[in-house]
């Protein structure tokens, strides 16, 4: 993979620190960079924690321990499962560049993969034939144009478009830990798509994925793509949650259309009514990708810091000026600081703090709001 | 029906001028109108023929005589049908902002649903089941909002379209006379539509359609409509053609979308990926038809003629530059005005003469060719 900015490689001490600030209580991937960005580090970060948390008005948050990172990164080594840093050579090019990347991800099989450009196929469970059928052809002609396939292992398009890879390659991301094959019953296809491709995941080992992780797993899929096919999809399915995170992402976004007299198209023609590309045959997709493929930008500049990475308290008036302007409503970081008439760095420690008590959440585009 | 401008009427003796004129050699709708633009009515054009014709380079064209139109209009007369001129009240209003539309039109039936907006409904002869029922689908909703509807007469889609809204209003515009029903077991549709639609046509009385007068037909269909819905059609279809001319004119086109698999979609799907509007409903239509009903603009001015009407001959080398400029290649008036170095009256005068003796052809655009 030709990179525009050299990969990063972690120490065996700092992916263990890495380990422990993301599997820490109220750190997300937003704050896990917020807070990189703070401090300097992750060492740093995990020894701020229980002063930040204290300061946001909560009790110290629970910080998963050195001993827990190490049984989990042993076992991770056990079961042939490597965790990969953000900005690592085996870390996804274009997941890197989205905003709430996850900063480690762990992953097994072949990493070849990672040096194709990818496509994401996904579609209803409730797959018809001619839905399964048409994910073949796509997916054939994907390959043979030199495409490998990410998707989310599912029943129904997911699993076709899976099979129609495996021997060219295809990226399999999992809504649970690396020993949480969901369905049961794919265990052997992830096997197979492990010789030539790679599952992925966000999800520590012993996870199992619950419902609402299988929306938070969709943004990796159209994470690590170029580009989201959907193949079949009903009015309200999650093929829709990941076509709309595809969009927030910059990326494409590739429909099927299909009969108004088939429910199965109802969603895919609602997405071409607002702006999805129509597609019907392989060449449709490859036409708009071949142009954008190698065009990643280089990993976005982190924000500078104004000054010194210091651990500086807020005053009690310049934090209670910032809590008094959040609600449950999504508001900008920049509107906070103008607002507040307090200095940026103030207004990032007082988010540090809230978010580590678990008080605040950070959206996409800068937002926060009150839990 | 609001206008914008007054209609015009006719008397008895300019409306068989018209027809005379329309109906004689080598006159077509467009050449019908730079006669008119130039000679300032019909019966002076009409004089002007074989003049124009002589100096084109050809034998005298074939003049329509009073008695052959006569007769036209004393058997229209008896078959209950009235010829339009465009202009008049009863010409479709939007009819009349095409490029070349017809100067005379047959009409039959109730004239009420020229009140109404229209929308065509086009399709496939050999339509599924599937592609009826979503045509009856989509007429009764655009029925239901006021719509009228535009149509072919053709098995399938057309006669479900035209079938659906009966009882509201629904044009079928024939390819050949009024007397010429295709195919003719829509005989006793076309007499339903009659109480509450019309039926329109171009063509003189005893017309037996030949192919190409389709296609011709077809620009009448989306001449008529505010907008054109294609419902099924294969790859190379008439109603793409439809589709096209609809585009050229202006008029906005649906499509709807269908299954990759199935090749009565892949004229629509192609459409839809060229950019037409993917609809599944007729709240699709009516959203984007009702903001512009009632915007037609008034019938633009006609040219403004730089001199008199005179007949004034074109030099011999004025002709011969003119000539030299044309190839079988259309090319703009405005390109031959300004590389013959010649006045546009002078132009335009030798191309009424090549026109009227059968030479060239002229185009959408205000483009002529070599015929």
């Amino acid at each position: 993979m030709s990179e525009a900015t050299e990969p990063i490689q972690l120490t065996d001490e700092q992916r263990l620190d890495w380990l422990r600030l993301i599997r820490s209580q109220n750190v997300g991937p937003r704050t896990f960079r917020a807070l990189l960005n703070h401090f300097g580090g992750a060492r740093a970060a995990l020894e701020a924690l229980p002063t930040l948390g204290r300061r946001g008005g909560a009790s110290a948050p629970q910080i998963c321990s050195r001993e827990t990172a190490e049984r989990e990164s042993e076992a991770c080594r056990k079961f042939g499962i490597a965790l990969v840093a953000l900005g690592e050579a085996h870390y996804p090019r274009r997941l890197q560049m989205i905003d709430d990347a996850p900063p480690l991800i762990a992953i097994r099989g072949n990493t070849a993969v990672l040096t194709m450009p990818l496509v994401a196929i996904v579609g209803s469970r409730n797959a018809s034939a001619a839905g399964v059928k048409i994910t073949e052809r796509l997916t054939r002609g994907l390959c043979e144009a030199g495409f490998a396939t990410a998707s989310g292992l599912a029943r129904g398009i997911d699993a076709a478009a899976h099979r129609a890879s495996v021997a060219t390659g295809t990226l399999a991301v999992l809504a649970g830990g690396q020993d949480h094959v969901y369905p049961p019953e794919h265990a052997d296809l992830l096997d197979d798509i492990l010789h030539t491709g790679l599952a992925l995941t966000e999800m520590p080992l012993g996870w199992e994925p619950r419902a609402r992780d299988f929306p938070r797993r969709n943004r990796l899929i159209s994470g690590v793509s170029l580009g989201v096919v959907i193949v079949e999809a009903a009015k309200r399915s999650g093929s829709l949650i990941t076509a709309r995170l595809a969009l927030e992402q910059g990326r494409e976004v590739f429909a099927v259309p299909g009969s108004p007299l088939d429910p199965r198209a109802e969603g895919t023609n609602s997405l071409i009514k607002q702006g999805a590309t129509p597609i019907t045959e392989a060449e449709d997709v490859i036409s708009v990708l071949r142009p954008i493929i190698g065009s990643d930008a280089p990993l976005r500049e982190e924000e500078a810091e104004d000054e010194g990475k210091s651990q500086a308290e807020p005053a009690p008036d310049e934090r209670a000026r910032v809590v008094a302007l959040l609600s449950p409503t999504p508001v900008s970081i920049d509107d906070l600081i103008r607002l507040s008439q307090t200095s940026p760095r103030i207004v990032r420690m007082v988010l540090l703090e809230l978010e580590i008590a678990g008080r605040i959440e950070r959206h996409g585009g800068g937002l926060v709001s009150l839990i």
